[in-house]
């Protein structure tokens, strides 16, 4: 592509509402441009990365026979009713009513109209397992859309869905799936992580969740990892080692004057933040009923909020305020296990029953020194810990905390939306059976942006091979007209071999043409510099991440070329 | 692909729904599954070929140097505030409110996001001429959503939108774009016809506009054509030649009881139906302000209602009631020109002032003999015939009149968007202009629909080589072992040569699978019949439309598989 030929515009400043650097740098390098309020629409370059992404996703899926098709982005109102989500969905589902009044909305996902589509075609056990697939437009109507592509109301997504007679072959295809993520990603030649989610607290222990996560310093979720574990910081199941125990004294009422923190209390007590408990009250809300929990960690631990809802399989938690605290007969800073207190009480499994604590006395400006679980009757241990760096996953393998941008999840769902939308298939006996679902999602548009979080530098875009927009960004330094001539008869000849090259004929200075360079991120540049080469005879070639790759001779450029296609067959 | 491995489910009836051959095959085929009124999910064979047409369609754009992007189907409604569209525009567009508050609809058309995107990216007319373009769903809210993918709520469009600074460049592009489309409906193997179109009352003489119609018996569109000249019924010119004059004789008064129309007139008085006037009443709406309108035409001709609306610049016509015919002073049935009666009153071209009429003689039961326009002072002459069968064009070319789809439709919008969104460029002087632009349309789901009224027969649907979800259909008939290697043998072979081949592996009869074969209508079935294959070594090779193309040897295969690939180089 010529770029005297066609309209690019990039811009030196980042827009006013771009926090992030994908949305900054996609900004700017002119790959999309701001409709409204979390609505983005494609530009060409940015389109071409799509449309890379979409490659590699279809291929993956098909080669394991996943079958495509294409559902209306808007749906009726009649099968989310069906589902019982038409309520349960929250507001992020645009809703709206017809001409003819009936109810329809655009779709945020497709579990029912894939459902209704599986009843209307399946009929006998013969013909499971299948999966369905599709890329397209989903509108979630999300209050604060921000950073760019990564967090869109409207988006591309591919969603797939799987149906199963019974668990193992929902097992097998989860299994083919969760490979054809990794393939995906590792195609896309980005560095990730597979790592265990929360399911929530109606899923079933052996209903599997995994979400696909790419690296990034950027990314707002914290993934828990070692050589042999992997999960969200959210659902990570970890353990602490080499933890000191405090022997075992009486207990002991000791002053500790405004000490509300647990740094005052242990510098004071002389002794370390996890001999100390932290307590915590919530406010638990189940079923819009909603009850005080008083939950102890240990003194350096953090309480994981998922954890606390999931143990009371809760609607919502949320910190007591300090009326609650003081209604239920406990003391701000200086609470402690009370069996006075009028309050549900658990401990998290870390608080070890042979050591003791330093504790709270329920008395203003008092703790106590010597507490040890055993003398309160039958404690409820519960995992209620946020995993961190430095502890031990269950084979004992320590664990590191990274950060990552989620682009995948996929889930086992059972029998939820086929029970509710009556959906049954004959089994061998000739038996109608409910069969069960796994559900499949990656973020087409997530990707892009997140390709960017974990490639560029202060100048820009760095893309990897898969997905850059050209194979070959060429930039011609020289204004005469045989300079001309040799760069246009290079570029005729690289693209007719095969490489699809960004030529930069425009009638521009060298600073302008670098910089574009730079922010669009091309992997690999071809200078054709006017001076340079009427003295050398050669062309540079460098890497967009400041690596030079070396110099080629006119004569060389067929193979150059041919070799370097080979970069691009991935 | 194995059909034994894909779901692929069809039907032997029709749905109750389904009116026209297309909708009913395309369902009846498991192309398409409905979700909703006017909503329908892509099925994996029907994707299959809505991919080979967006195919076609990129490739002559890109081809053109037009650019792909893809806007946001969601849009803000800020934009259409902006062009007055937001009010303009009927409930077919879908408006809401977001969680936000703020206005957004799904978009119906792009003019004014991409007037958006273009007057944030172009500054300079050296920028120009630019045509974008994209691929992407629609809605619109029909009120009565039918016909299946034809009339559908949601859709899938190309839409292009070019920009320029002068009508010369827009001429030029626009004529880029009418062979654009043309070559995708040659590609596409379609009949088709380009035929100008009516660009509405508000348009400027020089604002051309073409629409592209699919030739199809079933099709609801009419189309008047010769030689030299093509129109939609609607906007035809045409003239009537060889009429025999009425010699201008003295006004009688004649009886003529109870005879209201011009057949019983023409047949009572022993004149030709045209040598009659036929009067017709309308009730036209102008800016929100009704009056009456008598019109003549000749008496076997018919009033194209269009052009009675575009000549009053009106909103709308409709024939008066009784009541407002009366209140004129006319007496229905027997209407005729008046200087008595309060209505403004005009001509059909195709009025002779040379020849005298019968007309009504604004008298129950009564007609005249003998009328001439030049016993009126200055009669009124408009166009106001609809065009048929039998008259002749401009250039003295007899027309003929036939069905269509209308599939394509391009214009002229002139600086419509432009100037309401104060778009403005940089001329050559430095002096900011307002750009003109051209829009583009073409119906991709229509054109899958389209394409089946065009070539179908009683058993199924005929596609052409170019969009055919699969170049051949096998069909395995037979059941021992030796059979069923021998094909997977030849399915191996043909699909690692190239050929896209739907292999019928069933277990299923032979009626079944050539019934099958029959509804989907890929273009080539190769059979190969158990016992005819062990007497002859020989598969048959056969048309979908009933021709025998010939049997082949085993050996053979090679040369016949990459002899019939060349059919799909289209």
């Amino acid at each position: 592509m010529r770029l005297s030929k066609v309209l690019w515009q990039t811009y030196k400043d980042n827009p006013a509402d771009a926090e992030v650097p994908s949305h900054q740098l996609m900004m700017r390098a002119g790959l999309i441009q701001k409709s409204g309020a979390g609505l983005y629409n494609l530009m060409p370059f940015g389109l071409k990365v799509i449309k890379k992404i979409k490659q590699i996703i279809r291929e993956e899926h098909d080669r394991e026979g996943c079958l495509e098709i294409s559902m209306s982005v808007v749906t009726p109102g009649e099968l989310w009713q069906e589902s019982g989500r038409w309520q349960a969905m929250g507001d992020e589902m645009v809703r709206m009513k017809d001409k003819g009044g009936r109810d329809i909305c655009i779709s945020p996902t497709n579990e029912e109209t894939v459902t209704d589509i599986f009843r209307k075609s399946v009929k006998s056990y013969k013909e499971l397992p299948v999966t369905f697939y599709q890329i397209n437009t989903k509108f979630r109507d999300e209050i604060r859309p921000r950073f760019g592509l990564l967090r869109a109301r409207e988006f591309i997504m591919k969603d797939a869905y799987s149906f199963h007679l019974d668990k193992a072959c929902l097992d097998k295809t989860y299994d083919v799936l969760f490979n054809v993520y990794s393939r995906i990603l590792q195609r896309m030649g980005l560095e990730y992580r597979a790592v265990e989610a929360d399911a929530g607290a109606m899923a079933s222990s052996d209903q599997k969740t995994h979400e696909f996560q790419v690296l990034a310093s950027t990314g707002e979720d914290q993934l828990v990892y070692s050589e042999s574990y992997a999960a969200n910081i959210e659902k990570a199941i970890t353990r602490r080692e080499g933890l000191d125990l405090l022997n075992s004294t009486a207990i002991a009422e000791i002053e500790t004057p405004n000490m509300k923190s647990i740094e005052d209390v242990s510098n004071f007590l002389k002794v370390k933040q996890y001999q100390c408990l932290k307590a915590l009250v919530y406010e638990v809300t189940v079923a819009s009923k909603s009850f005080p929990v008083l939950a102890f960690i240990l003194g350096d631990d953090e309480l994981n909020e998922l954890k606390l809802k999931n143990y009371f399989s809760a609607a919502h938690v949320a910190p007591a305020s300090e009326e609650l605290i003081k209604s239920v007969g406990l003391e701000v800073g200086f609470i402690g296990p009370s069996s006075k207190a009028n309050i549900k009480t658990i401990f998290d499994k870390a608080i070890n029953p042979e050591s003791s604590y330093v504790v709270g006395a329920n008395k203003r400006d008092y703790h106590l020194k010597g507490f040890s679980l055993k003398s309160i009757g039958s404690a409820e241990f519960v995992d209620l810990r946020l995993a961190k760096q430095g502890d031990v996953d269950a084979s004992g393998k320590e664990v590191s905390v990274c950060r990552g941008i989620e682009v995948g999840h996929i889930f086992q769902l059972g029998d939820k939306y086929t029970k509710a939308m009556n959906v049954t298939v004959l089994d061998k006996n000739g038996k109608a059976q409910t069969p069960i679902m796994g559900c499949y999602g990656i973020g087409v548009t997530r990707l892009m942006a997140a390709a960017i979080e974990q490639n560029f530098d202060q100048k820009g875009i760095i893309w990897p091979n898969a997905i850059t927009p050209f194979h070959v960004h060429f930039l011609l330094i020289g204004k005469s007209q045989e300079i001309k001539d040799i760069a246009n008869g290079i570029y005729e000849k690289i693209i007719n071999l095969g490489l699809d090259v960004l030529f930069d004929d425009r009638d521009a200075g060298p600073g302008f043409k670098f910089k574009d360079a730079e922010l669009l991120g091309v992997p690999y540049q071809l200078v054709l510099g006017e001076r340079d080469f009427l003295q050398t005879g050669k062309i540079k070639f460098n890497h967009r991440d400041g690596r030079s790759l070396g110099e080629i001779a006119i004569n060389e450029i067929d193979n150059w070329a041919q070799e370097l296609l080979k970069n691009f067959a991935i």
